[in-house]
């Protein structure tokens, strides 16, 4: 509660606050606020604004709108929270407002972040679509910004393939902003995740765009750029992921294009140059987890679909809700996610979720909506692979 | 002679052959081959060939034909010799036939080699075009292959601007090869430099356009890959720049374009992304001669252009010819090369071939087809500035 209190009352990125969180904890930066004794670093200006917020804050309120809509806290300490973010060291979030079914932790093991500029061409906007349905297709998460242009491409190639994206805002988790992506971000929160560091209710400023920047870097293995021009806030989030040792990636364009110069500059500098998915995978995954080699196996259309070799954690850390799910899951060519939800006697927005997780862990995979378990799963001996009904489900989920 | 007369037997590359040249010289090369001693690494039936041209071989004749269209034969040790080609080792060219008017070894003094595919798009031709444009225009040789495509676009970018531009070709100077090209050729050896290993009349093959990428790669200070498929021979100069220590660089280009899907595996592994002539310069000039910071002069139609910050030799070394045509020379705005011909009592020829020198060495400026002297050389007191007639030629070179 303390948390909720403070992300209403600490700006993201304030490293002094973070520096005396970490010393004292929550409930300590709140009895600094209370006995209005300003830690180091905080000026007499700052910290009586700090006061003045903290006063206003109401966090059991905060807790009770946000429950509503399906809208949560998590911050360090608790299971969905992704511990790369500490990375972030004094700049650490205070928590994170979340909007979505599935595990942030979860979706976030496997995850690139997909930004660029909001003013981008049609090759940029087809690129970003083209890697975030390539991420997607692959079981990996797709991160950004929920931003027009580059953002908006790369969160709407993830979804169109089924796929799990996670859109980090500016500003809280229920402002529509940009306008124009409101549908967007209700189909995000959906089949994804929607999350913030702002409270509910804030807007956006342009310090806070850049703050962001942070989480979507630290949050992901790598951060791929598709288009920006030289002053793009996207070069700050490839600069931010430098910084917390995560890979730097991106797209080429034409040099004649002044979209593409900054991009250009940061290649020069700093980062690697890929040209689609797979040149993404072979930097941000572990050796031969592209499976480009693997096999793996192949979508109704032809293209190939290339599941991670095994799953990444051991089946008994299952949540019992993903179990269930598993549990009710056929093999291939699988069913859809109303089907499983029958089998496992869930919700199917709450199935939905479970499947998420379940393919950000290797378990499940997913071609053109119908889901199935991991075919790769069969041999572990972990639980039945592909025979139906052996473990007490119906027979194909139904 | 003995050096002609093996430029007729031996294969360009041969290292066999070029260690033994190394080790006895050509003479000694002839004299094996007269005495029928093959050298180690060399087997019989190879020996036995080349045993074949070295009877057919006439040395003489070869000098006599070649003299009547202006090609001549340059060879380690001559005055003309680019000592850079001797990093190539055992695989040194025998030697060069030489079509055009400059010296070969001042013209490549600052030079950059600008390649790619034959098959382009009108982006990478584009792009090429004013990169031999730019490159030229700030007094630099831009070095290419002559092919279609690419090559021919550099060649024409630098000649448009009036500037030098060499073709090391894959068989003799005197084929028209590609034939599309033969005017474009005559064009360079009028206004820069025809080069080759193979002999006059002899014909290329797949083999020999390997072999003289080494050359293209030795001779200059850096590659410059502009659009290259995943098995375009350019990618093999740059891997041969890279070989010897010369610059690595590539241009980027759509990722959705085959045509530079191969620069984006160059740019992967070792080369530098540019994107502009500023972004070459600054990797195969020395600090600061790219003179984008130091101003320069400025154009007729305002673009800037960049002289070296001053001459790359002392005026005591240049030739006679050379000496008597900066004497001719005027200051800004300049003269055509036909009235500083006049004023230096020499061929138009002669004088172009000897102004493109004096350029590549930062002793004069071209704009618009008018020369005058690097202005930057007014205050080194090695001779007269800009006044004319003071040092007993006519004013303003007329």
């Amino acid at each position: 509660m303390a948390r909720i209190r403070l992300s209403r009352v600490i700006e993201p990125g304030d490293a002094a606050l973070g520096r005396r969180l970490a010393d004292v904890g929550a409930v300590g930066v709140c009895a600094d606020l209370r006995a209005n004794r300003p830690p180091p670093g905080v000026g007499a200006e700052r910290w009586a604004g700090l006061r003045l917020r903290w006063r206003e804050a109401r966090p059991e309120r905060d807790l009770c709108t946000a429950q509503k809509p399906g809208i949560r806290f998590v911050c360090p300490g608790d299971a969905e929270w992704p511990a790369q973010l500490d990375d972030l060291g004094d700049v650490r979030p205070v928590g994170l407002w979340i909007h979505g079914g599935p595990s942030l932790r979860l979706l976030a093991v496997r995850s690139v972040a997909v930004v660029g500029s909001r003013a981008c061409t049609d090759y940029g906007a087809h690129v970003a679509a083209e890697l975030g349905a390539g991420l997607a297709d692959r079981g990996w998460t797709v991160v950004s910004g929920g931003a027009l242009g580059i953002d908006g491409a790369a969160h709407r190639g993830a979804l169109a393939v089924g796929g799990a994206t996670v859109a980090v805002l500016a500003c809280g988790v229920d402002v529509p902003y940009p306008a124009p992506h409101a549908d967007l971000l209700r189909r995000i929160a959906e089949q994804g995740l929607v999350v913030a560091e702002l409270p509910p209710g804030w807007r956006p400023t342009r310090g806070r765009f850049l703050t962001r920047n942070r989480v979507l870097a630290a949050l992901t293995r790598g951060t791929v750029v598709v288009e920006a021009a030289v002053r793009s806030g996207a070069l700050s989030t490839a600069r931010r992921a430098a910084d917390v040792g995560r890979a730097v990636m991106g797209v080429p364009g034409s040099v004649l294009s002044t979209h593409s110069r900054g991009v250009h500059r940061l290649l020069r500098e700093e980062g690697v140059l890929v040209g689609g998915v797979e040149e993404i995978l072979e930097l941000v995954g572990p050796m031969g987890e592209s499976g480009t080699r693997a096999g793996g196996g192949a979508r109704a259309d032809g293209s190939a679909v290339e599941p991670p070799a095994k799953p990444l954690v051991p089946r008994r850390v299952l949540t019992p809700e993903a179990e269930r799910v598993l549990e009710a899951l056929p093999g291939p060519p699988g069913a859809e996610p109303l089907r499983v939800a029958v089998g496992a006697c869930a919700g199917e927005r709450e199935t939905l979720a479970r499947l998420l997780e379940l393919r950000a862990l290797g378990f499940a995979e997913q071609v053109r909506g119908r889901w199935f378990r991991s075919p790769l799963r069969g041999g572990t001996g972990e639980g039945s692979g592909t025979s139906p009904g052996s473990d007490g489900r119906p027979p194909d989920g139904r």
